[in-house]
């Protein structure tokens, strides 16, 4: 099921395969839009309120139009709440919608295009073989973090790592450090202390990312790539899967660990 | 009208209006997918040979599926005899199409999906004055040198470049050197002699940019942005509007000169 509002004949919720976008939409010309990728659990989205305080950050910076905070809450929820599964990859999309004017320039006024669709979702429990990138992040840009639609170098990323028989892909800035995996931030244990690259390196300001912060006291830093193999344990952390351990970096081992005490509560707002 | 061709009931001319993709194209969800824009005048796309052999290189480097050169130069001539303006700016946009998996790993396997757009254009006159922006081209980027759907840095340069009241975008690259406009290669003269950054600074292999080079005899160089000031002439130039002279840079003004005998020439295949 698929909530869809486009401003045409109001919103409502469609199959996925008859939900479809205007062919001129700048989220398709230009990945000119913004999303947000949920868990749920039992009819509920635990980390909601977070999610939709990140989307209208990142709306405020890019000026991409939005409905209220209510108004997506409860299509959110409606989409949820209308498929039996317990468990849920629940994606909410937002763009800048049709726009009459060619080119890159945005409109200054547009309305947004709203796209909420759910998938039958199932946590991994498999250990995470890393692959460094080949591209890099560059700490300046004014869209890396933002989750937009402009992922290209997340897609290339995941097919190199899949050519190298990894799962996900390492992304280093372009000054050589650690940043964050493709859809995943990265903590690193030493002793009992927590690290994690801070937001000036480059990375996504993750929902789980902040759970986990509140939760371990982590540290921001930076973060080497020599850092990783020296440490006690290394994390990924994403609001869909929670956290996992690294087992592997560019097909040299690491230690494996048990999860944190506090794992059980990164679904738990705090 | 549009030309769409998403595999379903077969490929077809539809008004705009009533053109859409599904909600779950990754063209749309991931910015995943590439496009032209070409120019044609009285039924015909001059450059269409080079539009569609930069289209293939593109699609071959990010494996994305493209239906034949010759399917893509047929329905792009069937938009363009569509309609009457003699001039029109014409979209040709490929998307790796719809993929049951959730996620930035593409599918092994995708059928594109494609779309073809025409607008009437008018070509502009005025010279262009451009602002630097404060994002920055990775030179080492894997996706930069193709004209993707992941354009937001592109969107957002644009939006900062019409904030302060200038036509188009200044990019340097990380080591803050010259590479382009958003939707533009740049070219410098000095005297007889042109030149223009070469590939390895980030910037788009454009299909005017291959022209001028081989008009001009332009050599291909590192360019600083105080170099700008000191040329004799500066001008942008891409397949739609062919040549302009750049009249400002961040409010600072060029001479303005002429256009080039051979600009003449930049919509004839040599």
């Amino acid at each position: 099921v698929i909530f869809l509002d486009l401003g045409g004949n109001g919103p409502g919720l469609i199959a996925p395969d008859k939900a479809s976008v205007p062919a001129l939409d700048r989220g398709l010309l230009y990945g000119d839009g913004i999303f947000e990728t949920m868990r749920s659990e039992g009819g509920q989205v635990p980390l909601l309120p977070l999610h939709l305080e990140r989307l209208a950050r990142s709306a405020g910076v890019l000026a991409l139009p939005l409905p209220s905070s209510e108004m997506l809450s409860t299509a959110t929820l409606a989409v949820v709440r209308s498929i039996p599964e317990p468990c849920q990859a629940i994606r909410l999309t937002v763009t800048r919608g049709v726009s009459a004017q060619r080119g890159y320039a945005p409109p200054e006024l547009s309305r947004h295009t709203l796209l909420i669709s759910a998938a039958p979702y199932r946590p991994p429990t498999e250990p995470i073989r890393l692959c460094t990138a080949s591209s890099r992040i560059y700490p300046g840009s004014p869209t890396w973090q933002h989750k937009s639609l402009s992922a290209l170098d997340k897609v290339m990323a995941r097919a190199e790592a899949a050519r190298a028989g990894c799962d996900e892909a390492l992304l280093l800035n372009t000054e050589g450090r650690v940043v964050e995996a493709s859809s995943a931030n990265l903590f690193v244990r030493r002793g009992d202390r927590w690290y994690t690259p801070s937001l000036a390196e480059g990375c996504l300001p993750g929902v789980m990312r902040r759970q986990v912060i509140r939760l371990s006291q982590a540290a921001e830093t930076r973060i080497d790539p020599a850092d990783l193999h020296t440490a006690d344990a290394v994390y990924l952390t994403n609001a869909l899967m929670g956290c996992l351990p690294v087992v592997q970096i560019d097909h040299r081992s690491l230690p494996i660990r048990p999860l944190p005490r506090w794992s059980a509560d990164l679904f738990t707002l705090g």
